[in-house]
């Protein structure tokens, strides 16, 4: 018989202690309200275990009374992997494992506990002298085990990978409480099968990760910034592969924005100025990392290339950190500005680079024959073959009639996503928003193994339940 | 009750017909001689199965009949991973799965099947304008297939990574000859977990991989080879950081070598010159690709620079195709000639970069107390922590002998690995040579997590039986 929530906080009490577990409804509240208050699940409790000891005794037991356990880092997850389905589970937060065990630069490692906020690992690196380059929006509050569990992106993946190739190795608890003891620092290691890349990734439904070995590299000179117009998004692509045969991995970022999104923060207050060259359809955001003893003015000389071939129509450098900031503001306001704009309909999908442009002409086609007057602000990492696919609602539009017609759009972007051979979830996961999508277009032996996989490693399916695989 | 040989022939020929099944024992040799003739036992078929569908249906009857099968690709495994363990079981050679489906340059991708010879594989990409910067000794036989099940190596990993890098997607039939479609072209996708990465690595034993989408790279516009002398492993050690801070990425090799081994090679007629400067106790081979509109000299300069840092002693650079063949010679012939050399005992082991010097010393001083006149010749990939340490037997000692005591030398090896946090196999897998010894060494948790996963994939254990997890 399912333990009551009374019982759940009585037993955990018993485990770690009265301090840290959270019963009362209204102290859960930051724990379960997640970034796009989509979900609205309660939880029998919030566990906060401080040792990798306690998470293994928290397991043991959920594992033996059939309670649902799901790992919580920061909470800015965007797919309601970090939050209840049911109401009866733990969210095991990991907020109280956050020490940096280890940082070496010679050997371009750090060990860091999951709970380790990734703007807190960020500063452990800068004042090493180096660099951990796994840059996002939600960098503030994200912690390190979710961003490994969602194997999350962000805006260098072009230089220095996903957060999966910045991780050496993983130590995680599975779900009977057994310690995995796979964090290493070896650059080869061929001894089996690769459980760091099963657990990056699975999103907390295989094991919890309790601390990880990462790559820390060098901290670059400095870096060339501009801000380019662009007459179509062919260009664009023809841009990318432009600079990419020139810069080549010091061609940190190349991120494309469309100019209706920057009239929205400009007129929501949220530029001080146009970071812009001038009026252009889109733009793109364009960072070079100059290193040590290295050439500067690459992306300048470049940049004239590409000008002199046609391929851009303008740019402008940033001359001062400000300037800078403001680009980069304009990039990460992206998201922000469209809760300022009423309701949007947003999608995290991937194609094959070249498809680009045909993913957003099509897809913007589509969506405007499904609602005309909607406002298309695709933008994001080109050079990844990423796209934040979103929509903002008609001005003056109901927003709840808005978002009741959210199906067909979604059903539109998603087909055009497939025919292209892309990804329906390129970087935030499935977690509980995308589990029926997940089923309909994946390649079903696929998820007959992930299946497979899953009850091998959880077989009373305490781990995140009802996630990515749903169940 | 299990089949037969005959019967598993008879059988087999039903499926695939009698030109593809090969029954005699003396047309079997070429599959059943693997390269260090450590195992001899016998098989009850090979089958040549000529496409995707037809290794289904090989794998659904054996699945049902419980015939254990052992794919093979060029049959260059150094551990006795692709050949028979029982003596029952069936050889699947992917030689007729030998197409190169797809090459798309501006993609940065092409998809072969399994069955391609990596060579092969290499002119194709040549062919297109590009590299596929995976370069392996044995690359005349090797096939893509077994290349991606054992996750190698070789001389590149430094610049481009190993084979799991270089694999952005695979196709493989299960178990029960279900076919998992997993090729893709896409930069992310977090769709679930991490197929790929499972069954690359997994030496045949989840499945047997058909094809594979592969990551291919411009073409270098030219390369600076040098062959530098270095005093002591401290100074390689030194050296190789001071080139990897100047050119990065572009640092594509950086090989140590024992002057041993290169005596050995000219007294064997392997070198029609000795390509070093000059006496030393060790060298180090050192590339760096010179990318297109890329500066000339990069290497010249550091080379410079590290010697009037007193870091290197002395250095003779490639000046012609045929001094730089020379010295990458010099390297690939390390293995091969120790077997000219008598009798030799070997270990493919890695550390973290910083243990090197360490590993190497501590690793001949024990060995030599455990052998007297024993003759270390530890070479390899110094950039990836990725050590061959190998030893041939002393001058005059019969070889036999020699073998018969390789047990306490394997043990004071490893043990030294083990207490730097190296790896007992860092390119060459477990196979069946190391199954014992990973049971040993290896996490006993990630053990029981790899036993899981292939239990929940293979619930039969028909897929290479007895390799890797030892059932």
């Amino acid at each position: 018989m399912p333990l009551s929530a009374a019982e759940t906080i009585t037993q955990l009490t018993g485990i770690i202690g009265a301090d840290f577990v959270i019963g009362e409804p209204q102290r859960m509240t930051s724990y379960l309200n997640e970034p796009r208050k989509r979900f609205h699940t309660g939880a029998a409790a919030i566990a906060l275990p401080g040792s990798v000891a306690e998470v293994q005794a928290i397991l043991r037991w959920a594992n033996a009374n059939g309670v649902g356990i799901i790992p919580q880092g920061g909470n800015t997850g965007l797919v309601g992997g970090q939050v209840p389905l049911r109401g009866d589970e733990v969210i095991l937060s990991t907020a109280r494992l956050d020490r940096i065990r280890a940082i070496d630069p010679a050997a371009g490692t750090m060990t860091a506990e999951s709970g380790v906020i990734l703007a807190n690992a960020h500063t452990a690196a800068e004042n090493a002298g180096v660099i951990l380059p796994l840059w996002l929006a939600s960098q503030g509050s994200a912690r390190i085990g979710g961003v490994l569990s969602t194997n999350a992106g962000g805006v260098n993946v072009l230089a220095y990978g996903n957060a999966r190739d910045l991780t050496m190795g993983v130590e995680a608890v599975l779900a009977d409480g057994r310690l995995y003891q796979g964090l290493n620092s070896l650059k080869k290691d061929n001894t089996g099968y690769d459980l760091k890349n099963l657990l990056v990734g699975a999103e907390g439904t295989l094991g919890i990760i309790t601390a990880a070995t990462l790559k820390i590299f060098p901290q670059p000179e400095d870096y060339e910034t501009a801000m380019v117009s662009i007459a179509n998004l062919d260009a664009a692509l023809e841009l990318f592969q432009y600079l990419r045969a020139r810069a080549r991995r010091r061609l940190s970022a190349y991120e494309i924005i469309p100019r209706l999104g920057l009239d929205m923060q400009l007129r929501q207050g949220m530029l001080d100025r146009d970071p812009t060259p001038g009026p252009s359809p889109w733009y793109a955001l364009i960072e070079v990392a100059r290193l040590t003893k290295g050439a500067s003015g690459t992306l300048m000389a470049a940049i004239e290339g590409a000008f002199s071939e046609g391929i851009l129509e303008n740019a402008v450098f940033a001359e001062s950190l400000s300037d800078r900031t403001r680009m980069w503001a304009a990039r990460e306001q992206m998201s922000e500005v469209q809760s300022k704009e009423g309701a949007s309909i947003k999608h995290d999908v991937s194609v094959p680079i070249a498809e680009i442009p045909r993913l957003i002409s099509e897809g913007i086609a589509a969506v405007e024959r499904l609602v005309p007057g909607i406002r298309p602000v695709p933008f994001g990492h080109m050079g990844d073959g990423n796209i934040h696919f979103n929509f903002s609602q008609p001005v003056g539009a109901d927003p709840k009639a808005f978002m009741a017609g959210a199906e067909p759009i979604h059903n539109a972007i998603y087909d055009i996503v497939l025919k292209l051979g892309g990804s329906v979830s390129a970087e935030h996961g499935i977690g509980q928003l995308k589990v029926d999508l997940l089923r309909q277009v994946k390649d079903p032996v696929a998820l007959e193994m992930m299946r497979s996989i899953k009850t091998a490693l959880d077989p009373n399916g305490i781990l995140n339940p009802g996630k990515v695989l749903g169940f």
